[in-house]
C-alpha cells in the first residue's frame, strides 16, 4: 500500500428551507457516505441562507482549506437562486451565459419556452467544467476544486456520479464496528481510551443510541488498512470481554 | 406589533461520524424547526470533526457572530468526547468537575459505579449554568450565549426544551406556502422575481421537488407578520393564475 496524502473535502449546503428546518436535508448524510466509499475523507459541512456576502465568504474559506468543496442548492432559475454568481464572485472571475449550457438546454425547450429566467441556468463562470444533469438538464459545474450542484438530491446524486471520475480520489477509509452487548460507555470509556492511546493511527469512536427505553452503544473503528483495523477491532473485543467478565454478565462477544 | 431585533442562532454539530456518513443527522432539522417556532432565526450550521482545533474555531466564531451558538455532542464519558474542554478553551474559562454535576451523578450511580470516565461528564466549564437531562442524568450546561446539548436525539431535544425559558426569543417567523399546480419554475420565476422585489419584507423561496418522474414545486413565503404575508400570498396567487390561464392550462388556484 502506498502512503499518499490525504483527499479531504468540504460540504456547502445553501439554502434559507433548510436553515428555517421548511426542507430536511437529505444530501449531507449521501454525500458524506458517497466520498467515504472512494476514499475522500469530508472534514466539515457548513449550510448558509441564500444570500451573497455568506455564500462568497464560506466559498472563499471552504475551497481554500479542503482539496474539494460541493456544494449544493441556489443553481435553479428563481431569483433566490444565486449560487452561481456568488462562486464566481469568490473565485474572481467572470460569469455570462456559457455557450455549451445554452445549447443544452436549447436542445430541451422550443424557443418561445427558453425564456430569461431559463437562461439564467447557462450563466456559468468562465473556466469551469459542466456537471452533465440528464434528469432535468440545467448543468452544475466544476471550477478549480469547486463543484457546484443541484439541491434536489435525485439530481445532486447523478450530478456527483458524473463529477467523479474528474476528481482525485484516496484510499478508501475502512471501519469495523462492534455493538457493545449492554456495556455503557461509563464502564469501558476508560479502557477504550488506552486502546485509541495504543493505536493512534486508527480512529475510534463511541456511539451511544436511545430507543426511549434503553441505550445500545456502539464502537467504530477506522483506518485505511485492513490489518490495522483487524488488530485494534481484536483490542477491542478483548477489553470489552474482560469487562464483561468483571461485571459478570456472563456476555462474550465473539473474536 | 413591537419592532426588536431579530434573534439569531447557529448550530454547531460535533461529530466524525456525522461527516463520515456512518450516523445521518437528525438534529439540524429539529433544532432548525424548533427555534423557527420560538422566533429564534437560525442563519448557519456547520459540521466539524472531534478535532480541538477546528471545534475552538467554530465555537468562537459562531458565539461571536449570532445571538446563541448551540452544539450538539461530544459530552459523554469517552475519549472522543472534547466538547466541554473545547468551549472552555474557545471561552477562556477554566473547567474542572463540577460540584452541582457531581451531585447529579452520585445521585443515579452507586460510589463504585461512579469511575473517572463518568467523573469525566462532570467536567462544565467555569460560570456555566446547568442544563437539566432528566433520560441519562449527565448535564448539558449553557456559558455566556454558547448552549451545549448531547448528540444522542431524545436527549439533545429535553435539554432544548430546558434551556428554552433562558433564552431570549423573538417574533415568530411566520410562512405560508404554494403549490403551483404543476407551473414549472422556469415559467414562473420572472413574475415571482417581480413579486418577491415588490415586497422587500418578505422572504420568498421556490422549492422544487422531483419523486423520480415528475416536478412539484412549492413556493414560501415567510414574514413577521402575517397581515404582510397575506398580501404575498394573494400577489403570488394572481400571478400563478394569470400564467395558468396564459398556458390555457385549465387550472386555478384557490385565492
Amino acid at each position: 500500500m502506498t502512503q499518499q496524502d490525504p483527499v479531504t473535502a468540504a460540504l456547502l449546503v445553501i439554502g434559507d428551507e433548510i436553515l428555517s428546518g421548511r426542507t430536511k436535508d437529505k444530501n449531507i448524510g449521501y454525500i458524506a457516505e458517497f466520498l467515504t466509499n472512494v476514499g475522500i475523507d469530508m472534514k466539515e459541512v457548513r449550510v448558509v441562507p441564500d444570500e451573497e456576502d455568506d455564500i462568497v465568504a464560506a466559498v472563499q474559506a471552504l475551497s481554500r482549506r479542503y482539496t474539494y468543496l460541493f456544494t449544493t442548492g441556489g443553481i435553479g432559475p428563481t431569483h433566490d437562486d444565486i449560487t452561481a454568481d456568488c462562486v464566481a464572485k469568490a473565485c474572481g472571475v467572470t460569469i455570462d451565459h456559457d455557450p455549451r449550457a445554452v445549447a443544452i438546454l436549447q436542445a430541451r425547450y422550443k424557443p418561445e419556452d427558453l425564456n430569461e429566467a431559463r437562461m439564467r441556468m447557462t450563466r456559468i463562470p468562465a473556466g469551469a467544467d459542466l456537471i452533465d444533469n440528464p434528469i432535468s438538464k440545467a448543468p452544475g459545474f466544476m471550477i478549480g476544486n469547486i463543484i457546484v450542484m443541484a439541491g434536489v438530491p435525485q439530481i445532486m446524486q447523478v450530478m456527483l456520479d458524473n463529477v467523479l471520475p474528474k476528481l482525485k480520489t484516496g484510499v478508501k477509509m475502512l471501519s469495523r464496528s462492534v455493538e457493545t452487548g449492554g456495556l455503557p460507555e461509563g464502564v469501558y470509556a476508560t479502557p477504550l481510551g488506552e486502546v485509541a492511546k495504543a493505536h493512534p493511527g486508527v480512529i475510534i469512536g463511541s456511539y451511544p443510541s436511545f430507543d426511549g427505553k434503553t441505550f445500545q452503544n456502539r464502537i467504530v473503528m477506522r483506518a485505511r488498512e485492513d490489518t490495522v483495523l483487524e488488530t485494534v477491532e481484536k483490542a477491542v473485543i478483548e477489553t470489552l470481554n474482560r469487562l464483561h467478565e468483571a461485571q459478570g454478565s456472563g456476555y462474550r462477544l465473539p473474536l
